[in-house]
């Protein structure tokens, strides 16, 4: 029988102040009777993932945060700047509730067949709002998790998953035969290199230090290019003339890395047709930036005829696209892969509090390879 | 009666050389018998559009262009810099003709029934090296004027109007409902202005100068912004409010305006949704950049959300895209209105020795308003 549910419970906020700061606190608030198609699930771990830290942190100066509250209430307070607070107008003044996803157990449910079903397994969900010890959220929302799963092992079976998932499958709907990605030795990095290794795609993988690359290498990774070689924008060119890839996931987004790619894509192309064209090849060359590790301007140098684009790419969008049934089929996978393709890794698991302290949040905050947090929120 | 073709006549080239320079000149090449499918053009006027200026002068250094050579046979040799040589290196020592468009007389026909129904007519032929005396091309090439057009008023009828019609019909096919368009006070622009009007599509018009805003307004455009105005954002926002523009096509390429353009639309689309998203409005924004008044690279700030997109556009592969029915439906519609919608005017007309003069090089170089070259070959 299952356990009785508490009355109220902790949530992580996030409020962006009319003075130019964010506040990140705890709030009590009401756990609710799950609505006919709703479940309560207990969180029982929840990553931060970089997708998460627009929300959270509203990009402000982490190594200006004060800590002030208790111990088991800590509410800390960064500065922002005047671009931060411009792109944070639309919420100044809201207590955001943030958390991209998490797992734990379905500890109430509602009177439909979908959401008793679930009572009492541990399932993934990704509903927002998951720094919190529980949350209720629709039943068609949760994903159930293989018998025997750790809520630990399926709190990352959504975001990541999905999104390596989703630039396959986009690469796909788009006509390519092959992918680029950038920041490529990330947790999504990894797992979209097995990935692609499991389906026979040619990745080309780039980073930004040598043991990334060693990192990449030894997990089987074919092509890897780090961008701080003398010799990048040769060994890429030559990695795509190999691959023939000619669509680029890129996380970085500003400076002139999108554009690099797109020029040795196009020296790849111009190589392969062999004859003078003056707007240069028919080939059309993608670059998709979904995330933001630098965020300045993206500058593009336009050396690379007229058939290119460079756009934004947001997993929403994209499973809105292939719809319900092609939503399933991917989450069947993830949930089949959870443990080997589709694994996660953590380096710091912390509480809801913990995740409050400015030590940790300047470490998360700076997205480093080899360092990723899991919130526990029981702790 | 036809009359008799030439066996020989004059056609432009220009050839980059390995010493880095681009050299013009008048060549004396061979006027072939038309295979079944084929005419001969006498070239009778060919318009110097922005678009032949990448292949003309392969961004030479103009302003260093030196004349030797003969009145009648008259050779040009620009400078080229390193980064123009290396966007070359396809054409090194090639001598590659010139010209996209033109118009003029078939006085001689291949075997073919298409063919032979278009002897002694006055057609349009954007079939490239019509900068020439004579020009051998596919009938199918063909545009038949209406009867009594002047070969002068036939030039333009391909690029400009098949541009500003691909326009439209891009914004139609990918769902925008108004269109932004910029340096739009160039041939082109006023065109792309008049369909506009006359299909009463919403066109916001950016435009650099005053007087260009008021040769746009008493031309019957509602909506123009100069764009160096210092109240420009809040104008072309204001106008995209108004019109619910979310697709542009650029002449511009480099600096910010494709990024600010972006910027203005997702302000719009954010004052119309009403409420916060972290991920900015869902509303697909684009930016097609089909020219490079400015060359230089294309900054983009990326303060627009997840949803937009700035890409290459070329006529080419619109025009393979909606295919021969597409096409001949919009070729029938551009002879029916070419002294009206589709009408060009020109500043200056030279003969090929007289395209080949610096200081009318340094001209139609600028690419400026209000200036515009035709070539007549048979002066």
């Amino acid at each position: 029988m299952p356990e009785q549910t508490p009355a109220t419970a902790l949530q992580l906020r996030s409020l962006v102040k009319a003075d130019h700061t964010v506040e990140l606190f705890l709030e009590t608030v009401e756990v609710p009777e799950p609505g006919p198609g709703e479940v309560v699930v207990r969180v029982e771990a929840s990553p931060i993932n970089p997708s998460d830290l627009g929300l959270l942190l509203a990009g402000a100066d982490v190594s200006a945060a004060i800590l002030s509250g208790s111990a088991d209430r800590p509410v800390v307070t960064a500065p922002l700047s005047e671009a931060a607070m411009r792109a944070a107008r639309g919420r100044v003044g809201i207590p955001m509730p943030v958390g991209n996803e998490g797992a734990g157990t379905v500890v109430a449910a509602g009177s439909s067949a979908a959401a008793r079903a679930l009572l009492g397994k541990t399932i993934a969900a990704a509903g927002g709002a998951m720094y919190a010890q529980y949350r209720c959220v629709d039943a068609s929302f949760c994903l159930e998790l293989p018998e025997g799963t750790l809520a630990v092992d399926g709190a990352s079976s959504f975001v990541n998953p999905m999104t390596a998932l989703g630039m396959v499958e986009t690469m796909r709907l788009e006509n390519h035969v092959a992918l680029v990605h950038t920041a490529a030795a990330s947790s999504l990095g990894q797992m979209l290199s097995r990935l692609c290794i499991a389906e026979q795609i040619p990745l080309v993988n780039i980073v930004r230090r040598p043991e990334q690359e060693e990192l990449l290498r030894s997990a089987g990774a074919a092509w890897v290019c780090d961008s701080t070689s003398l010799a990048f924008t040769d060994e890429l060119t030559a990695a795509l003339k190999a691959t023939a890839a000619t669509l680029a996931f890129d996380a970085i987004g500003g400076g002139r890395l999108a554009s690099q790619i797109l020029t040795c894509m196009e020296a790849a192309a111009t190589a392969a047709a062999g004859s003078y064209s003056r707007y240069g090849s028919a080939v059309h060359k993608q670059v998709y930036i979904y995330g933001s590790l630098d965020r300045g301007p993206t500058e593009l140098t336009r050396n690379y005829g007229m058939a290119w684009g460079v756009g934004g790419w947001l997993l929403t969008p994209f499973l809105q696209k292939i719809g319900p049934d092609g939503m399933r089929r991917l989450r069947g996978r993830v949930a089949a892969e959870l443990t080997t393709t589709f694994a996660s890794s953590y380096t710091s698991q912390v509480s809801l509090a913990g995740a409050l302290e400015p030590g940790a949040i300047a470490d998360y905050a700076r997205q480093a390879t080899g360092s990723k947090y899991l919130i526990i929120p029981s702790r």
